[in-house]
């Protein structure tokens, strides 16, 4: 007998999408990986030096929990810098990814019984940790717009309950590669402070964008004491498999996060800390090259979905995902399931995306339908082969 | 205000031994470091090599939360080969290090309020997962005898109760550094066996030894099936800093903890996956060269601690931890206070060490006073140093 509380586990759906494609490429069939999050380009040499000379200089053994004191000073000046705030060492942790910050976070801020807004469609660990903690999920859902999506504030107002204690919040967000304009982030503030709400703010792609600025919700008024920031090393540098990130907040959390830390993993790789150093503050052409290339693909994917007859898609200035509303095409071609319509695809023409379900539960009332373009594993050429396929496939039906 | 659950959150207070010697020394005092639980050796060079391989190919994206592939078999493999036993990859799911199987091993087997069984004392994150996550600590002791500790089995039947529902077991244990007899392990299994428990085997030190052989409780008639194996690459190779391990066990229970994974960290750091294939499948003179090395630091530190009047020690087989009765020195000394020993002893000689406290909540009843000296991290030649002057301020009192 399992213990019950893993009745409330959820995962991250998407891996079967990457099951169905490789299965599918198997049998000899050419794959266009559009369901990949991940980035297919090296991570920058002068990192993987830095790494190497941290090894022999025998930083290969144990350190502190809270990561290396260099790491956590360059990351607080980085932080603080980019987003107009003052942070010092005692409020960073670094953690093994992005993703551990959730977790952690909510272990910290959260008790069984309270209540978390999340977006939806949104990351679907924010869902499988708040329930995995005894939380109740408070999903709130985006409007689509002529430019490309807004968070549905009066939904938002209508989920927050006297037990509503968390906000989880996603600017530039994942899978809807939308950015709130700065009332909307500052309603999200008014709320937060209104109901003396917990503010995770999910900035893996603040610096992943082709145009404008990033603005951190830490950064307006009465935000900072109640924002822990997820930062990662993972887009920005290609480092996804390296595993580093970092919590970003208030002093009193970072400290209890650490404590987590020393019981959970110990440290971070040590050595792999050495280099987040030097990604962050050496020569940064290589990061530089990454986001060009990410560039190019946008706009190559986004000009070829744009043409397929029943595909509805603005061009985002963010992240590296595209969420098109494929209603019509679905109804021409005679699909009410997305994850059908997703799998003919995949077999007709090799392309492979997942779907607004790979995405949290869908919300009563929700009618149209989207999939997920990833651009960051595929390159251009690829990009225009397969939506070619794709929309040679659409427009014959 | 932070979560209710954080109040049940425990550390490794050992870090405080770290800080009182760091202190110490940056008032130009040399510090002799026997508290440490690290290795200063170098982590052999054929896994660098393997590691930077990997990079080069491209291995800096993710992979499999469970681990990649190659690994696993390696690791299923070597397991099996070492323990009479037949494992498959469904057996095996890769950590960021050792410690991660701790709490998601109890996160899987252990609802709240269920009994644990623990060693105390013991590695300190037993006690404190258990008691986070909800359990009921069941600690059991262990008897000094002429060769070293046992443990005593009269006093674990004792704290059994209906609740019991999980055994963590240390065999070649930190910070006693012992070994069960078979006859020892044998009553374990039964035990585990008549009261249906699950069981941790943390087998750290497993390939720890200078003579004779390890034997896995997981190898004994009925334990296969609920038992799951803590595995480390830390010790072995000198990879503490590298954070790569696994939990080996029964696939319900490790298809659980890779769900785990995909929720905390997605996936151990992938390349250095890679270089711990390496590790298990190369050329194995770095690691025979690590534990020649321990061995000599070993005969030493045994040597010069048993000169001191008012210590007893035996000397241990494996691990690189000794336990000495300190009772009649520290009575000779006028000191009734444990911590204050080792505080004296610090400032009066730089000798710098744990004591019982770091291993746990004593039990009602202990009266015998113990230290731990860790040997991993300092030389042969600091060993002798630094014991002789102990040996000097003690038997000038």
């Amino acid at each position: 007998m399992l213990a019950d509380r893993l009745n409330n586990l959820g995962t991250e759906t998407a891996f079967a999408v990457s099951l169905a494609a490789a299965e599918w490429g198997a049998k000899g069939n050419k794959i266009f990986p559009f369901h990949l999050g991940d980035i297919n380009l090296p991570t920058p040499g002068n990192v993987v030096d830095a790494m190497n000379r941290a090894i022999a200089d025998g930083k290969t053994g144990y350190c502190a929990a809270a990561g290396i004191t260099a790491l956590r000073e360059a990351l607080a000046d980085d932080v603080s810098m980019r987003r107009g705030l003052v942070y010092g060492i005692g409020n960073v942790v670094v953690q093994p990814g992005g993703k551990p910050v959730i977790g952690k976070f909510l272990q910290v801020v959260m008790n069984p019984g309270d209540g978390v807004l999340f977006p939806t469609p949104g990351y679907p660990i924010y869902e499988s940790q708040v329930e995995y903690f005894g939380g109740i999920a408070q999903p709130y859902r985006y409007k689509q717009t002529a430019t490309g999506f807004a968070i549905d504030l009066d939904h938002l107002r209508g989920q927050i309950t006297p037990a509503t204690k968390v906000l989880i919040y996603n600017d530039l967000q994942n899978p809807l590669g939308c950015q709130s304009s700065l009332d909307e982030m500052k309603a999200l503030a008014e709320l937060a402070i209104q109901h003396n709400l917990w503010v995770l703010s999910d900035e893996a792609y603040f610096e992943m964008r082709y145009s404008g600025t990033s603005t951190s919700i830490a950064s307006l008024p009465g935000m900072r004491e109640r924002t822990v920031i997820l930062y990662t090393f993972s887009k920005k540098f290609a480092m996804t498999g390296w595993r580093l990130g970092a919590a970003i907040g208030p002093d009193e959390v970072i400290a209890q996060i650490t404590k987590i830390n020393t019981n959970d993993e110990s440290c971070t790789t040590h050595f792999v800390q050495e280099a987040g150093i030097e990604a962050l503050q050496g020569d940064q052409s290589g990061a530089q090259a990454i986001l060009f290339e990410l560039e190019r693909r946008r706009d190559a994917a986004v000009e070829q979905l744009q043409k397929i007859s029943g595909f509805v898609i603005a061009k985002p200035e963010s992240t590296f995902y595209l969420f098109p509303n494929v209603t019509d095409a679905m109804d021409a071609l005679g699909f009410t399931e997305v994850a059908e319509f997703a799998d003919a695809a995949l077999r007709a023409t090799g392309v492979s995306f997942c779907t607004r379900r790979h995405f949290g539960r869908p919300l009563p009332g929700e009618t149209e339908q989207y999939v997920r373009f990833a651009y960051s594993g595929i390159s251009v050429e690829d990009i225009q082969q397969g939506v070619g396929k794709l929309r040679g496939w659409i427009e014959a039906a």
